[in-house]
């Protein structure tokens, strides 16, 4: 194990490996089983890795509440039934998020490389963590992947003050010759977590982050989070693509809607969001010549930064980090890590 | 015909029956047959009446001279192919972009009611114009409905200065029992279209449409037009999701990429773009108990307004828009309407 101090107190400075095993032990602790434990951790762990730390450990707290309350079951698989010859329906079985999140993606990669396209729709699953992995995982099998999920209402409409609306973050992948494009990204303007972190320093928010009850736009964080909303992404467009994915996702797989959906940041409710994956095999479609125009098109795009700034391609940016915090370990709050080791010595 | 005169003297105001009928004549003056410059006048109309002038009868005149210069083949029929049970690969053979994109959308909305899913890739077909219609064909026959396409780069990268991506239109169409969610938006902030206006008025744009060429923000539209680009919608994340979905449409349809795309705006180049249609079908796959519960979603959420302001669901608004200038007539530029009564007076 290899924990160094960071410059900040409160910081600290942890490995990926010694993240995932205190994960583990802590959940195992709490009765996950050890396969399984080491599903969920991994994904955590991708969290911190990717710097969406509202991914990472700090959700370790309540996934061990949750399986104290009987809410994860840890034990379960997913039931599968394909209802046409490319659509899977997934039960999940209150399992991990990400077992059975990966477990209905092997089954559509499989299927999609016979089919050209396969989609999986999951209920009755736990939070799936960041898409980026799942869509990883779709890409290094050559197909053009797509991943949905729906979320506790926190984005209100355009021109609302409540929040009916989840975060409804969507990925997307596509294959290469070289690097993939991955995207990973809310519908939300910034996470609550982000929103909670100022506001717990007394710290203004950005313009455009939130509104206040009334509706208004505003730069307190405390009235963002007292019956307050965070705002969409890029205005009326962004309500609209995050709506839009709220009833798909929650229609293709018979799930909760807006202000019902509970069960990702609570111990105290059955998870009752879904989930959509969509995997599209190039090669079965014959399409593995375009690769390298798509690569050669990425290439363009990141040379034709302006002076002095950046362009890059989605995923371009985590890649680069996931490496760094990789080789060089990754700063978490020391608080959370704490709470990690506190965890695994409390048994449920 | 019913026209009558409008407040400001270089408007009209033209009833949609009498709109339909001047395209059509000028479509079939420039050789198109006059059951495809049916279709292709109706989609103009459509553009005017839900006020995106922009996929209007002000493209008459690029249509025309496209049917002069026999880059629109008005009497080819398309080629498909089914790939799989579940792809269908369309080679649009330069017809009219409506005339081919309703024909594939007939075939996917067949199949879905079998397979459940239909996903159509177009190559080689012209300009489709608005993407709510076809979305709203899929609509009514009770399939959940996505319709993507590419279109010449006039978007810069984040952090770029150069228009590399197209302005990919993103089509999303849900059913309720009551009303659809529409959605039809481009991943652009703004149309080259209104850049193009306040430039000609000499009038600011708001920061945020665009940069000039030296990828700084601008408010001189001017500035944009020469040498600049359009920004995305919503800062990173739209230049994010526009990337993904100019890739994914150009590898589905193994259609051109970034500043190869061609042919819709212009009068001197075949068109290269693509277009990508989904079609799920809610009865085959057993969701249309969730309908009302989707449309009492929808009601909650338009109920949510904030005081004084208002709340809609995607597609209210064209809904209302296109009501009230079936009745009352469509305001045009008076420009546009004498081009579209001279068009039909020229033959070829």
């Amino acid at each position: 194990m290899t924990i160094a101090a960071h410059t900040a107190a409160q910081h600290i400075v942890v490995d990926a490996e010694s993240l995932r095993a205190a994960i583990i032990d802590a959940l195992v602790a709490h009765g996950a089983t050890p396969a399984k434990a080491e599903e969920q951790a991994a994904m955590l762990v991708e969290g911190d890795l990717r710097d969406h730390h509202s991914h990472g450990v700090r959700r370790l707290p309540v996934l061990t509440a949750r399986l104290d309350e009987g809410l994860i079951d840890s034990d379960s698989e997913p039931l599968f039934e394909w209802v046409t010859e490319t659509i899977l329906r997934v039960d999940g079985q209150q399992g991990f998020g990400p077992s059975v999140g990966f477990a209905a993606i092997d089954q559509i990669i499989e299927r999609a490389e016979r089919t050209g396209l396969a989609l999986a729709s999951i209920s009755n699953s736990n939070h799936l963590g960041m898409l980026a992995p799942y869509v990883e995982k779709m890409v290094a099998a050559g197909q053009i992947a797509f991943a949905f999920t729906t979320s506790e209402a926190l984005v209100h409409p355009w021109g609302g003050s409540s929040a009916m609306v989840g975060t409804n973050p969507i990925g997307i992948g596509v294959p290469t010759d070289g690097e993939p494009l991955i995207l990973d990204m809310s519908t939300a303007s910034v996470s609550m977590g982000k929103i909670l972190d100022h506001a717990a320093k007394g710290e203004p928010i950005p313009l455009g982050w939130a509104v206040d009850s009334s509706g208004k736009p505003t730069d307190d964080a405390q009235a963002a989070v007292d019956g307050g909303a965070i705002s969409p992404f890029g205005g009326p467009k962004g309500y609209a693509l995050g709506i839009a994915l709220e009833a798909i996702v929650a229609m293709l797989t018979q799930s909760s809607l807006g202000r019902e959906v509970a069960g990702t940041l609570d111990a105290k409710e059955l998870a009752n969001k879904g989930d959509v994956f969509i995997a599209i095999s190039t090669k079965r479609l014959g399409l593995t010549s375009f690769l390298p125009r798509l690569q050669s098109y990425f290439d363009d795009v990141r040379a034709s930064a302006a002076g002095g700034a950046s362009v890059s391609v989605p995923g371009d940016r985590a890649r680069a980090t996931v490496e760094q915090r990789r080789r060089d370990g990754i700063p978490l709050l020391r608080a959370n890590w704490d709470a990690a080791l506190e965890l695994k010595e409390v048994a449920p």
